[in-house]
């Protein structure tokens, strides 16, 4: 069987600043990732053929990331049954319109949802999501785990509270 | 040529309590209107084919009410450059979800949005915009201004605070 | 008859940062366009008075742009018939003041609301709702739209993910 | 010189059932009243000349009470100089929407807002205010604080916390 | 290999009467299903060990349920690599507090977060997860999904505004 | 009679930024005004001592300043009479804390607040309370309001927008 | 030495439905408590006059009860030095004003704020204050934590769930 | 007996540029005060197991800092009868998310929380808490207040309305 993908979909270029983070841990984790910018109100019915093919092209997890009224993971959960991960763009009011946007979905079309401009923890939920059936990216997702929390340990060892910090 | 019709269109029937007296106020003015149940998320192809199509079958004005990631006025404005009025509905937070997700649309895909259940108003905005080129509506929304006003000036001339009032 | 015109209303000069992209907007489709300095607050009787001779002065669409407590938008609506569209400038709060302000219009009063600073779609929506009669601006309307979609196309497709930007 | 008055007006008599405290408040401390329900939005010609002749008719404060997008207590303000205390009345959102729409006032037009259905509160300001040059009302005042905190003491006092409370 | 299983966790029985919904629609869709109840605050060491554990023991996906400051979802996701789906209880704050407190998530911690109280869509997200690698449960989604448009278009064609609906 | 004077406290002389333009104001308007830096929380003694004196020192109106959980004006209001003007500062949350804490007194304790930062408005009001009795003050006041009119007049008369705006 | 005592303060006998809990909890600890009806805005000089002397009459903590602009416990806070823990009361706006009024205290005047309501958390903060110097009292802390504990595993393992229930 | 110790404990050394406020308020009291990095999230269980042996450690108070989805006050308490101060870090939502997530915490497990970003509280709030049993800081505290009030005097006294001030 042909490798599962993750497809990275934002509305806008100018989310590339945010979302760049996001396509970069998952290259990081050797995911197979496809990159596209189209809008839900834009170019929706490019979107909307995206997502009733998007299982069909083999991709298992499809991120997406949009701002203000943030309709696009939404308008992509309403044509596939792929699990769907909505990334709010902070764009105006402190990406709280982006988050709301996304995350309150009506019944039987869920998106899920991570923090307002959380890239890096879509990319590692995808990964998540792939690992169940993937030892070696479970295996990843471990030792990511075991480092994060040996910097923090790292951090506190090496923690000296030095004078000119306290002035 | 064939008079211009309003479409009001509806996520659930459940908004039916709201969105009736949209569909009254229409009615009263005189304007042909029909309603339609119809979703961005649960029938996302119907509703994009409603859009493109409305133009064609004589909609001048859409009237779309949702509530939560009220996605609906937003999608159909995606598929249409008819005006569309978006009418957020309370169904969760107080409806401010829903007024945020309709109103915080991305530049050059404009949705007119009314406030929170504000059902009446939405028929009235529609209202206004025929009236432009329909000097009978134009009338009889004057005369809805003028009865409103004489309205509240009854109230006004009649009102008595009586005891049992303030007691 | 004469040509419909539409009326750009801002409540002070320092809005004009924001709104001049309305007027470009309407500007560039061609829209017979008349821009005002008034204020609810502070000039009462003239925006009263202005609101009051609108349809006579063969205003088709008034935009009234305010921040804070955005009276303006509400004050023309309470005088005239016209739709009146409301563009909530962000002055304080992010913003939300103003939505709030200029959204929640009590009924048989409504204003058509856009998004905070959301100043290129409030000209659209106007032209949307003059293009109801006004085939070649319908038109204009359309090639906007296809214009936007390929430009969302070509982005994507000559999207490529530098190393650099992966830095 | 005849005696200084005070005008409560509201914008719906459904605002009546919080304003009749305000009423109340004020007929109790022997306070000249006026009420009239006038709305900014839906009798805007005759909230103007009201507010234009309050000054006049020998008001020295008006109340405005309002919900939602509570524009009455700032349309009144823009036409007159007297101190104009604003009411939010909670008609939605929990009567946000009208406390920031009463109290968010451009520079130069304040209005004195109390909190979301403060109706004593709007009452005793404007005795607070008159008292100013009224010796006989600035003591009314003071009896008033002064039963206030005796009224918390005796409850102090009398306070038992019977076993039934704690059940 | 033996079946994945979906671990649904609550915080609180008083959460079962939102909850129950997610447990059906899993059973619904022949889930292997493990319902617990465990607190992060109340029995966290308890919690720690489940969230260790759960991966040996074959759980696919957890999906936690919680309100107020709702941590539960975050402490599991701080001790698995598992996909870890929040459902925010509304206890208090409409919910506000429970959504913000689950999905504003550090980074490299995520939680897949989907609306206050949507415990149906919780089940449908986790039944995606699975599915991308199970055809049978893949089509019962996209059966699902197709009744879901047949029950909206049902219900449009049904649609009869009656007079009583209108009075 | 002595003349009646206008006192303007503020919570920390880092308010001073926004509350100069409250003193200003009032002196341009030729009130007698005092000016004092005294804080509910770190000098609540002489805080009380000063709001129980204010009256026998011939204060009319006090103008209290602060941010945060701002307490300043509702301090000082549960030791007088005198009509009390809160001022919320921004210092934190956009300012909607000190709006907050500002103007949700309870019954029986007033404090007539103004916008977020609205610093002239707060000296404006003084203004118009002390108008009542001061024929001179109040034409001073309808000579601003009619300068403000004829600014928001001449801008709109000047107003030509350039080219280069339109850029 | 004579025991220490903790102070339980509330704004209004209103409060006493929520802070009952709070007594009740302290009493089950064996604390000597007492329990106060005074309000920083109704009888400031009461509570002004308590706070000075809370420490000399044998006072460790003081747990301050209030809703709206919840003024109580800062202005305590401002006239001891013993540690004071708020309890926002929800009487309006779902709590927000009161927790905003209490917890966002200025630098070098802490208020220790629990959540809206939470009346048996202020009991238990207060209990483990004054455990640290208490071992019979840590004894019942730790005590109540393991029971708390029990209770959730013995939900979890007596939890079945129903046909009932998922009907 | 051992001297009792404060736990500084922080989610992130980039709390530090907040959190050293805490430290240094600590230090200039005398506590014997240890700083620890630890996260929630990224170690829980190191910092589960410095909360279970903190008061062995004799920890009498621990102040945790975290923003966004601020669980590390509410994980420490889940694992002690220490009193837990949480200080909530703004990172996000102007600090909103850390605020709600420290303080609405479920009953029997409470958070002391201290507004946002009030790293200084933080620390005198802890002060308080162990000056109930420790008469020298108690008198520190007492000193610090009155030089509080003596630099608002000073300021207010000094305090000269220059001209330059009100350009």
């Amino acid at each position: 069987m042909e490798e599962k993908k993750v497809a990275v979909v934002m509305g806008s270029d100018s989310d590339l600043k945010i979302v760049k983070e996001t396509i970069k841990t998952l290259k990081n984790f050797g995911i197979n990732t496809e990159v596209f910018i189209m809008s839900a109100h834009k170019s929706p019915d490019i979107t909307a053929e995206f997502a009733k093919n998007a299982k069909a092209r083999n991709f298992a997890v499809i991120i997406a990331a949009a701002g203000m009224a943030a309709h696009l993971a939404g308008v992509i959960a309403s044509y596939t049954t792929l699990p769907v991960i909505g990334l709010p763009i902070n764009c105006s009011l402190s990406g709280v319109d982006a988050l709301i946007s996304t995350v309150q979905m009506p019944p039987k079309v869920p998106v899920l949802t991570v923090g307002v401009d959380a890239a890096e923890n879509a990319a590692i939920a995808a990964c998540q999501i792939l690992a169940i059936h993937n030892k070696q990216l479970e295996k990843k997702l471990e030792e990511l785990k075991e480092a994060v929390k040996e910097s923090v340990v790292a951090k506190n060892e090496n923690f000296k509270l030095t004078d000119s910090l306290l002035i």
